[in-house]
């Protein structure tokens, strides 16, 4: 395993003393955010857990390798190829690997690196989920699957904004995959606090340390998802952000934008429709997820040690 | 994993002896019948299961813990909390432990506590499947998920009543779940014995312990149903159980019933349409399912030692 | 697990001895065409993999065992009971081996035989997917669960060409399944080379190889889709099949054919409607990707020594 899976050495020291670690995925380096905010950004999300009390462990594909934890001119090297980098999902990860071509690891592919590093904690933006439209076109993201089978707890401020969340929570709840609220009793809506669906409501990151002990003690594998609403400062006006995104979408349609393009293509556009508030508020998430995942990690450390 | 799994000394002393055990759950206590008939109704369900001689392993969530095989008192104490008990499929069984909420089992987290345990035979009123109008709510039930999943065969009357069977039995199909038909041909309708759908054939409790055998031993994990139609004199008319069916649908939607409370407000819908027939066939067909499982469990003991 | 699984003893020689094999389905030869072109087609197949330097093991299920390898023999009376036979998918093998009946192997059947006697590459016509009308049905092949769960490559000239081909996809992008053009960045449509959807393109079964080395090395079980073009000389008109499968489809409806019967009536009207013309090329692309199979089995073999 070890010659396609290569763990930084301050990952693996801190993993081998159980110290708190935080995975952190690449897509967002990529494909989520303009050159070089992308690479500014994911050096803020690293600060943001080393400020939590936890060691970064950003995840992506170099080299024929799986990479735990990248080194500053890794995050450059990504940053700058941006979209030429394949976008890897589950399906993608022994391609790319075998084929030697560089990627930025999506939630799912993270997840799978995590959890092969032995990382139970990872902080994102937003996850996959069922795509609007799904019922007919079958478009449903590989991220849902990866939760309902990788043993990994992931911190999100909600699904994409450009999915059905409807849909998207039945088919967590159908896979078994607990979905908390974090603080709060409604499921976000990544640029807003609520997207008017119910979430389980926890408090605070030791309750749920005490869940994942308790689910994967009892071998009850696969993932959780940790909603934690984008902070009220940063979140953007509910009115504002519909009507992007049905623009957006339209817009997306008209192009004929379809798959893995789909979501770099709305980001880009949402960005242009609420002048560039999108794009911070997208940033203030990722680390305010950041720093809930430090904590969540520091207190999984805590009940286990 | 035993700080949060307790196995009555009953339940555990017949497994370590490899003696006959049927799981049974404990929704249809806290959320299926109307106290006290719903703790009437778990004693009977109890005693069918060491009349037809084997030990009955009732669960739910007590005290932060599984709880594999119930005393009277816990029978009583959860019957009385009744609705205000959590019900709990996979997603909820590791929330409930860590927070040490008390809980009722469905089909899904009942199949969950059985594997854990080490009881390869569940009896129960229904299961869970497609809901009606899943093409647009993507509602479909974790039960399903969990047949696909767990090792434990589920003694049922077939789906429950108000879901959509066709697409039900699609899935099972798609996830390789077998669903074989207790003495028919065709998959029965819960209160009545015939959906008018297919179901495998097969004769008697040694048949069916060889088939689970034979799926276990080479390897092919995951569930099985056991379709087991009512008895005949218990049956309720066809026509009456279509139009109450109609009716309480009906009212689900005017009165906006949805997720989990959708089942409990149906049942007592059909009970107040049958006048209270439908209470008497799901207590009837339950007992039923105890003695079958029971001869199931014992053919699977014979075979086995 | 010997009590059910038979494996031929050339075979189980080739395996110890870390020599290629390739697996075959048998419902083609029960199911798939009409006797004796379908004993002859079996036997050229088998030819095939045996030119192509590999071990052949045709897969089925007979006197209550899985047999891995079929002595000529067992080809003619499979051949001969014909459509009398089981199809199994993975929910019928345990029951048929129970009841010790006669059964071919669909591709997850065929699957999991391979998994278990340790196979790594089967060679097949074409896999299940999404059922045409599945928005509303449900329909789903279990060949599609299946290459998500067993760790076996199966080299295919795509999905038979009666389904959703975008949904299919869809789904075995969703559960992470790669799906790997050989030679091609479009995934082909069985009788035709390029069904206007994209596939991951791989040049030569080398690489091939190397996908699945790294793939099953890092634990991410679960299977590959090889999706091999019927060779160029071979392959129908698409406009004659696309007409064809519209007819097709339309006297399945009028006729009430359902479930398991639709795919060898859509195949039995196709040859009518095409003048022989599509089992012609059902033969061609079979024996084809035969010869793709044993190039990929070698190429692991030679990876692996
Ligand atoms: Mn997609
Ligand atoms: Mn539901
Ligand atoms: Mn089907």
């Amino acid at each position: 395993m070890r010659e396609h899976l290569f763990i930084h050495p301050e990952v693996a020291d801190a993993l081998a003393k159980r110290q708190p670690v935080v995975a952190l995925e690449s897509t967002v380096l990529t494909h989520g955010m303009p050159h070089p905010r992308n690479v500014e950004t994911a050096r803020r999300v690293e600060a943001a857990v080393r400020e939590g009390g936890a060691v970064p462990a950003t995840i992506a594909v170099l080299d024929g390798r799986i990479r735990v934890g990248l080194d500053d001119d890794d995050l450059q090297r990504l940053g700058e190829v941006g979209r030429k980098a394949w976008k890897l999902s589950r399906r993608d990860l022994p391609v790319a690997l075998a084929l030697g071509v560089e990627g930025s690891t999506t939630v799912a592919a993270t997840m799978i690196g995590a959890e092969l590093a032995g990382i139970p904690i990872f902080a994102t933006g937003g996850i996959g989920g069922v795509h609007r439209g799904a019922e007919l076109s079958f478009d449903v993201s590989a991220d849902l699957e990866e939760l309902a089978r990788s043993s990994v707890c992931v911190v999100t401020a909600g699904a994409k904004a450009v999915l059905d969340l409807p849909k998207t929570l039945e088919v967590l709840e159908t896979r078994g995959v607990p979905v908390l609220g974090f603080g709060t009793d409604r499921f976000p809506a990544f640029y807003t606090r609520d997207s008017g669906l119910p979430a389980r409501r926890v408090d605070g990151a030791e309750e749920v340390a005490r869940i994942l002990h308790v689910k994967w003690r009892l071998g009850l594998d696969g993932g959780v998802v940790v909603a934690n609403p984008i902070p009220e400062a940063d979140a953007l006006d509910p009115a504002v952000v519909g009507s992007a995104i049905d623009e957006a979408l339209e817009q997306a349609r008209a192009h004929g934008i379809a798959g893995g393009d789909v979501t770099p293509f709305l980001l880009e556009r949402m960005e242009a429709l609420t002048g560039g508030r999108s794009l911070e508020a997208n940033v203030a998430l990722i680390i305010h997820n950041a720093r809930v995942g430090s904590a969540i990690a520091r207190a999984l450390c805590a009940l286990q040690n």
